[in-house]
């Protein structure tokens, strides 16, 4: 029986700034990123957020950001490892204090924009998140671009890691995604997007001539079409007899 | 035998912003209240403060603030009992992701500046902070002004709590402390500050003809007078028999 | 004849985070009051609201307010007089920078939210706000509640200022706003708005007996009924021969 | 007769934190390059140093920097041009808000930091900085390091520019300064920062076989050392009859 987990990052509001359909999102995902407070998220935003996911019993991860409220933590920051590495270590602790209050288990890590990027092919950055991710919690699932470097920096110290799909992006023979600026880059048709899903969640990715499975597929949420997509992608991965279900 | 704790707070550098002495204070410490970033303090100024508190064996604890840098929590912000609830959640997690990667406990939560007077009188703020230290960890002890609505509120819900006293502050007779403005509202020769402290530790205070013991008395470290003060007050105390050891 | 000027609060996205109907609302209104970064707003935003109100030959007016752009400036602060006189010279030059660049002039300032309040009745705040409008540039109009200690603090150290109403607010007999939370209090009704819009330009308000003339009534943009409203403000103040214009 | 600007950082301080010896620098320099509140300053702290520019008759410019309070503007960040023209005009307006209040001109803009680095040698970042100061006030004066992409982009368009030479720093025979890692890429000893100051007031400095004359040197003034320096250049510039005043 083949299973994947289905992921989305949420929280993403700020404020009297409300972003992402995450009420509609919650009731489709087996895996909730929520922001930290960085990149977006706030205090209030954070304890709503968490309320949402034990309601909905989806599993709760961090998606820790650069510190760029402005930028949405998409614009590089040349932190350094140490830099990088402490603020994951904040931005962690401050979802946890929502999930004990809660009383809810943080289970995954995934880092969020620039900084996600960033660690796909710069080790050091891979190292320092990585590293944080294990001096907060061993158990935590390191989640990742599959084949990237932070995956490799996750395995090298143990951690457990899961590769994570884009069912709406289009990949290159070599496994990389087609990048976005690029003529059929972003995916918009809810079926097209549900087989690419499909595909990607039976055949994985091919990098280097090695298949990589993959654990969990990302779900956008920040539109109305996002969750049409979300929709569709789950159904036709249930109808194919595949399990959605939480890392772990 | 007597004891009595002697806390202060401590990392509230910020980025290059150098403030406080406080590696000299950890010497002559039992317990340090940590800013958590919104306030005071950074990531990495937390990461070096944990670090500072686990070589020398000081208790760690939150010091959690206002959301107002510039103003260094010092000036009040009308938020409302569920929005400090949640700041403090944020706050108190943000540092326990720093302890965890450490490996030492959180013991207790001060509350910083406006938001501790605050909840010196306010009610609502009062139940807003002991809530969420329950919520986060219903261990942790609760540091506040001898005999506030702050202690009444974490004693209503069955926090361990403790009550501060401030050596170099002048106390009116009716057990507050003289506002600052006022002639002598501020102590600053040592001896006089060691004096005072001695007294808080033998006979408390008065409120209300009623006499409170105080569990711990807070030194200042911003400047080296202070410095000099904390050494006073720690020579003066043991001297005179008196224990100085952590909240328990 | 007579004339009224409609006033907007605009520019008030954030990063990726939009709010309100900036393109509608500036095709009919006579006036933008412009959030400069403190409460919301960015420098890219402030560029886009600035070219918007050229483009449509809006008058432009700086809308500073408090440091707190989780509380959307919403949140009374306790600044003092210095504090806030130096927040508003600070982000009156911080919009006179896109000003310069697009080449129209800074017309009027208008504060936000509980900055906005506090100087409806706090003499110091109202001062503040007057003498860093007057340091500034003493040609440029203050707006605040009609009948409010802002308005009485601009016309005591010579500032040209504007007495604003709320078309989608009651108004209580002694010419005060009823309070949000009252039932009654915010009119949602396009027709009643208008009318209350009418009534507003045509008698003024009484306050302690003495009439006071409205120079601007404010039209909220941040929703589509706040858009009809304004158009319908906008049609039964034309057919009743007020002229809409900006102010002088 | 020769002469050259003596320019410093200063108004880096901000809220509780005090940085820079400002008043003791203001004594020494011709033309100070003030924070404008995004990597250092804040609005009351341009208020105190814009009144010490006043009181010493000092030059006043804007000191611009990237969005990053806690890394001192000194971490890169992947700002688009369009996004450094905004944060310009942004700050060039924010400090004229307090150069109006006060009576005196802006004269001169330097880039801070990260962003001052990027200018050297990115165009794209070169241009932004100049199309945005040449936007806000085409009579302003550019500041950037002497050969750098910087100048050539103000040139380009037709600013008023000044080469700025670093006394403490080791130049490579290729005009270059020597990178700070590298072994006596920074000058301590006064006399020998002395020296190094009149021979690039006299001789300036050759790029690509062509020389280059200076027109501002850049005095730092965030230590005491840093005083005592800039007293010895001082003296060693006036008494080889080097006259000192600012930029025009």
């Amino acid at each position: 029986m083949v299973s994947i987990d289905l992921n989305c990052d949420l929280g993403e509001s700020f404020g009297r700034y409300r972003l992402g359909e995450d009420a509609a999102m919650m009731t489709l995902i087996s895996s909730a990123n929520v922001a930290c407070g960085f990149h977006a998220g706030d205090p209030d935003v954070m304890a709503e957020t968490v309320d949402l996911a034990k309601q909905n019993g989806v599993a709760l991860g961090a998606h820790p950001g650069y510190p760029d409220l402005q930028g949405f933590g998409r614009r590089d920051m040349a932190l350094s490892g140490e830099e990088i590495s402490n603020s994951i270590l904040y931005q962690l602790g401050a979802l946890s204090g929502f999930a004990q209050a809660a009383g809810i288990p943080l289970v995954h890590v995934k880092p969020h924009g620039a900084l996600y990027n960033r660690a796909v092919r710069d080790p050091i950055a891979a190292e320092a998140i990585a590293q944080a991710v294990k001096r907060f919690d061993p158990a935590l699932i390191l989640v990742g671009l599959a084949g990237s470097a932070l995956i490799a920096a996750g395995e090298a110290i143990g951690l457990a890691t899961a590769n994570e799909g884009f069912p709406d992006r289009a990949y290159l023979p070599d496994g990389n995604l087609m990048p976005r600026g690029q003529y059929g880059a972003v995916i918009t048709d809810p079926d097209a997007v549900a087989a690419n899903a499909l595909k990607l969640a039976r055949e994985g990715i091919a990098v280097a001539g090695e298949r990589i499975a993959m654990d969990t597929l990302c779900l956008h949420g920040d539109n109305l079409r996002a969750v049409a997509n979300a929709r569709a992608v789950r159904t036709t991965l249930e109808e194919a007899g595949i399990v959605i279900k939480p890392l772990a």
